[in-house]
């Protein structure tokens, strides 16, 4: 897709700013961002002692454990459909 | 799963040690921290004036859209699944 245009969104996390730049829309950055947020909040407030970088880290680490996970479901699912379109066959 | 142990793992991401406890096994969580110190590491090659908590907050940002992303597809794939189900009855 190179007649894709590369947007820049300015996104506000855990009281700082960053400027996204890609291809996906800024409501989908903007969404992601919240997530990010929200997630570097939650971590915050079980554990107050961190400092930002520490909490930034552990929201990764959070997300891409959840990532993993949910590509292990992808894989299942979608051996579980090869075998329903193999069935009919 | 009350008699699920939680275990205490000790990982290395982008030079700062972390205390991970959780029931996941600790070679997942070794798994999952290297995962994010690379991708530290990818992001940090590429904008070599970041400091770490902005790098983390970047990765995290990262790691969220992949999970958006997959989430979308997995919802997709699910509804297909139950299309080709239906079909059979």
């Amino acid at each position: 897709m190179s007649q894709t245009q590369k947007k820049r969104t300015t996104v506000d996390i855990y009281g700082q700013q960053y400027v996204i730049v890609g291809t996906e829309s800024s409501s989908h950055i903007r969404l992601v961002a919240s997530m990010v947020d929200d997630k570097m909040r939650e971590i915050g407030s079980k554990n107050p002692s961190l400092d930002v970088s520490k909490l930034a880290v552990l929201t990764a680490l959070n997300a891409i454990n959840d990532l993993i996970n949910l590509r292990d479901r992808y894989e299942k699912l979608e051996a579980e459909l090869n075998r329903e379109k193999d069935e009919k066959r």
